[in-house]
């Protein structure tokens, strides 16, 4: 093929970072941990962000926008939150340069040092709650509904393009509550929120559940996920809320004056997803051609390419090319004709596969001739010839035949890659063997988890929500177990 | 009118300041000089960036992302570039916190020390620059026309709401180039998209011109510019757009190939406009009630108040009222109807006069007998009763007509302070008593220039490129002058 991808077969890892370098979506910059977003994946990104924007606002949130500095003492107030964060900080000690006396060129001015050190925000729960402190005083103050899009750092020491960089962009909800009920009722929806988001946008089926203590958000009282099952079998935690309980509040002294007179501490949530998402994306439907876009994500829908030796036949076929592209755009389709004179049409083929496009139509003088084009569609590989009156028609219905085709697929692959496994034995055994999702009971303590993370990698992604409540005992101690919980190693 | 505003005569910079504040546009944080930009405020930014996205796509730009974090070694790569920034640079030099073993709390790892500064960006084309040297082989490569949505820091130590802040929102265009002539052609492209912008869509006048040496980028060849003129006679830089010539290619050596088998260095240009237009929309059209929005900014354009005392009158005003927001929103009008009980019909109008919502409509009993309504424009203060049949024409044609005298009184204040000068004595009184623009003949020296800020602290805000061409002498040093030149005081 010529794409410079390495076969998911002989090495997944590598698979993924040439697909993610050779279809331009982002590359790693000259500062450790940090990427660049390319355009081309820019652009899927944006559609995310406008489709995710769009849910929030649905939902009765606002945004707004938080520094992205945090005091080193407001970010050690809430006490397990500074735990979970303070190894992986990015610290800004000084605030000016300067030319050395000595000419060791531009040094840091050792005379502009903070008094207070400021550490880039990993996440701003604790700036965002200063700030609460000031918006609320009453019940009539509340809820506050506010998400914010930023970019965060967390200093990763192992790095891959948007599945674990230093820098990434995301957004934060950060809402305040009267009640202890609100707040987890608003948890669950943005869980809700971004489950619906991952299936009916992304083609990405996703369970939901919640985590365990050990894999809780650093300050939360429970932590709602989605979780995704890549191709190599391994599971990608895709979005989560948190119910944050009034932990933030007290630490942060923000109360609020009851309806009745009293002064409570207010409920709190957060809930986040990020460019994470890119990596789940790609992960859950590309293939050794290269990028497999579902047409709702898809930068370009549908790329029109030009056959031709002579002018003249350029000039019959481009006049086809552009009355498609402008029936095809009146139906809201994004649609690229690429007559770059520069590239052959083999080379634009490989080039739209790797990139992704879901429908490619090629049009040729035989094409001109017989009143046909061809269509490719990318998920499939596959071709035909349509006559030019039917194209809009059927392009439409590919692109929710596609979408709908990518979601199943990836399902189905996650159903056959679920495991129930009642023994360790099993359990080690389908792991090595087959990996993916392995059902199992657990008697709920950390300590079973921990060893099961010890010895095989494998942790808990989520005590499912939908899952049977069938009752059973541990695997690893013979406990009992009130239901299943899934297990997979993990991204 | 208890919106615990100050007069514009008695104090502009407190007005200014307690109209961010009270309107709920922004605050400060807790962290020096980086804001809270509130939810409301932000709508209005959102409907900035709609706008300005949808143009630079319509240019043909596309959206990136780049590092926060800039090496020292980069930064240092452009000499006049890390001279004009050096001075205002936050600095990461640690990338681990930890608990203090003596007891101290949360303190900064002294052993997690990074070995290379990093910047927390001010501006990108040094990173940026030294992405593009391995995007950029050939002339095939080019033009790269790309923009990103991103947050700055400078270390400023006088900082204003939204006017000048440490941390701040912004876009930077970065563009590559061929060609002197390409490059040139598109800094003057995005100059007119910024004007086009401020004028059609902000109601916001503003000249064009180039700064001078001594107030140009750090790192440019020539500085485009629009200046707008605010209410209390200074003036604002609203956006820049700089032709960087082959500075940053040479400073990262990114060489192209040419057609006819050459190797060249890359020409640049980068742009950009930030939050600080915030303050020139504050500044441009606003009054002692509050803020006045221009339509398009607005993020409820109208707002429908009911007036009632009974539970049946309120049922009765808020049937005719909920009718007319449906009418008014399927002409994709943003109506508000605010029906909350637990504020009064004053509390209201106050509330949405200080917002500067466009048109505000109020229905009581009366209204729902006589088939009226009580229609009131934000920006004239003037009110009417209209029949329920004509609103929604009414409203629309409003909806232009505002935009559009806010525009032409912004214009026509800033003509009435636009005084031309032939001698210093002159100048210097008109800037005292007047202020505004003042047009006078300038030798074209930074000495002369230096000497009048000294003086007077009014700059040179720019070379107008509309201005006469008219020859004279300078006001200073009767040396020959080509053109007049726009001097004021400036934020």
């Amino acid at each position: 093929m010529a794409k410079n991808l390495t076969p998911r077969k002989e090495d997944y890892s590598k698979w993924y970072n040439d697909l993610v370098i050779n279809a331009d979506l982002a590359e790693n910059s000259g500062v450790r941990g940090c990427m660049v977003i390319k355009p081309y994946g820019f652009a899927i990104w944006e559609r995310m962000q406008a489709e995710l924007d769009r849910m929030f606002k649905e939902t009765g949130h606002q945004n707004a926008y938080f520094p992205l500095f945090i005091p080193k003492s407001y970010f050690s107030k809430e006490a397990s939150h500074v735990d979970g964060f303070a190894k992986e900080c990015a610290v800004v000690t000084h605030y000016r340069l300067k030319n050395d006396e000595e000419g060791k060129g531009i040094v840091v001015d050792p005379e502009a040092k903070l008094e207070e050190e400021l550490i880039v925000r990993p996440t701003s729960e604790t700036i965002i709650w200063d700030t609460y402190r000031k918006w609320i005083q009453s019940y009539r103050d509340l809820p506050i509904l506010v998400n914010q899009w930023a970019n965060v750092v967390r200093w990763e020491m192992r790095t891959r393009l948007f599945l674990r960089t230093a820098e990434f962009l995301w957004q934060e909800g950060h809402t305040a509550h009267a009640t202890e009920k609100e707040a987890i009722a608003e948890a669950e929806q943005m869980m809700n929120v971004y489950a619906d988001f991952a299936e009916n946008f992304m083609a990405v089926p996703v369970v939901k559940g919640l985590k365990t203590e050990s894999e809780r958000f650093a300050g939360a009282l429970e932590t709602y996920c989605i979780e995704a099952l890549m191709q190599d079998g391994k599971a990608l935690q895709a979005g989560t809320s948190h119910f944050l309980g009034q932990n933030f509040a007290k630490a942060f002294d923000v109360k609020y004056a009851t309806k009745e007179g009293g002064l409570e501490h207010v409920w709190a949530t957060s809930w986040g997803v990020s460019t994470r998402l890119m990596g789940a994306l790609i992960m859950t439907h590309s293939d050794d051609n290269g990028l497999v876009l579902p047409p709702n994500l898809a930068p370009d829908q549908v790329v029109i390419v030009p056959i031709y030796r002579s002018e003249e036949q350029f000039e019959a076929v481009s006049k086809v090319a552009k009355e498609l592209q402008q029936q095809l755009r009146k139906e809201g389709l994004r649609v690229k004709f690429d007559d770059r004179d520069t590239h052959k049409p083999g080379w634009k083929f490989n080039e739209y596969e790797l990139k992704g496009v879901p429908v490619r139509i090629a049009i040729g003088p035989k094409d001109v001739e017989k009143g046909t084009v061809e269509l490719a569609r990318r998920d499939t590989l596959t071709k035909e010839f349509v006559p030019q009156t039917e194209v809009v028609e059927k392009v439409k219905l590919l692109m929710e035949d596609i979408q709908s085709v990518l979601f199943e697929k990836a399902k189905h692959y996650r159903e056959a890659h679920t495991t129930e496994v009642d023994s360790y034995e099993d359990f080690k055994k389908i792991l090595k063997d087959k990996g993916g999702f392995i059902s199992a009971h657990w008697d709920g303590t950390s300590e079973t988890e921990e060893r099961i993370k010890n010895e095989t990698k494998a942790t808990i992604r989520c005590i499912p929500l939908k899952g049977s409540n069938e009752a059973g005992s541990c695997m690893i101690t013979g406990k009992p177990s009130s239901q299943r919980v899934l297990f997979a190693k993990a991204y």
